[in-house]
């Protein structure tokens, strides 16, 4: 499985992601899980995977190739004028994968089931979070709910159901991504360290921060510990309430 | 949905269930998922169901009627003499039941799978704590996993993980399930209110608590709402980390 989370706050956009691939708990490996394409200034985009992984790949690879034939005047990602235009691309490579796979995987049994959260600003356009889905339809993050999961998104659900507002700050977004995936680090095994964190504040147009958090990671202990002792903290008080 | 869950403590067993049934979200009803037999001083038994609703009704009413017919010779939930004994008598209805449905559901491509949470006490032995499967076989909680989840468990699980163990005092047992259950309740719509709380102390051979958790009810309200702003504290704490 996996768990990735992106926040769209109004400070900026976070993306977090894991980096455990399993094929049944016996064969488990560590696949990177985010993307990213940056020209300072110009445009920046962060995407993360989850689902079938072969077609996950499949879909970034195409994304890659069509870059680098984007003289044949074919519309990439580093050409394409709006972060929309980016979500209908990633969608419409979706689309091509699944063309090609999806009923032979269907035919198999197997589920062919993919998304990918597209994430970025253009200059001179506004922050935006997509999700893709396996057919390339897509949806957008708006206040009401300014952040996706996918994967295995249950367990890191309450904490950012509780505590992230659109009006979070960036720092703290950061904190509740890295809480919410502790959370579902500790309770399912198919989610698994290292970690690969993205900070995209607003109009900078580009990767404030983009950087692997390893096993071990001192910063990520510290706060898995405090938080771990926080709510203990927090769950002795609520010995004052009889029920 | 559901979601059910029961602790197993040094002091005693505490089980917890909602009481939302739906298939589909535009067709939802409200079932008690809980089932109780108690002769006080002789024996005390709590069961919760989750799955195929109709597969579980089958179950408890045949459980019900065979007590009926004990003259027949039928051992029952009030003559089996251990509650090792009670487990396997709702494994075998649980057989026979999906015996009778189980192939049907199938060819139709419905799931027929249910599970049951047997937890009590038999004078003269010890608290026991099972969780009875679709075929009728069963596992039980041991001090490494002092507790069962059925249904929808994933939103409730991080918080049992962090603060519960065997040691675990019985009304703290009783706070966790029940702010197990409200963060399930806050992120999943098919897991609804009123709930119902049984609480068995040790060699108490009865019931300390049986009671309906109503929509409103004042103590949990209370109870959540505390939660919420201690672990909005908790995570205003986690600031002093920069990440």
């Amino acid at each position: 499985m996996t768990y990735c989370v992106a926040l769209k706050l109004k400070d900026g956009i976070i993306c977090l992601s894991d980096t455990r691939t399993n094929a049944g708990v016996d064969n488990i490996s560590k696949y990177k899980k985010m993307f990213t394409w940056e020209q300072p200034g110009d445009r920046v985009i962060c995407m993360m995977t989850a689902g079938n992984l072969a077609i996950t790949q499949a879909v970034i690879s195409l994304l890659d190739e069509n870059i680098e034939r984007a003289e044949d005047g074919i519309e990439t990602l580093y050409t394409a004028p709006t972060m929309f235009r980016v979500a209908e691309i990633v969608g419409d490579a979706m689309r091509i994968v699944m063309g090609r796979y999806g009923p032979g995987l269907s035919s198999a049994g197997e589920s062919s089931a993919s998304s990918i959260v597209v994430a970025g600003q253009r200059a001179g356009g506004a922050m935006r979070l997509f999700q893709v889905y396996s057919a390339g339809n897509f949806i957008e993050a708006t206040e009401d709910t300014p952040y996706f999961q996918i994967g295995e998104h249950k367990y890191g659900k309450p904490i950012l159901d509780r505590v992230i507002t659109e009006e979070t700050p960036l720092n703290m977004g950061v904190t509740a991504a890295l809480l919410s995936m502790d959370s579902t680090l500790r309770s399912n095994l198919s989610v698994g360290m290292p970690l690969d964190l993205a900070v995209m504040r607003k109009d900078g147009i580009g990767f404030e921060q983009l950087r692997r958090i390893e096993e071990g990671d001192e910063t990520f202990s510290q706060l898995s510990e405090a938080w771990s002792a926080a709510l203990r903290g927090a769950f002795d008080q609520m010995v004052e309430i009889p029920v």
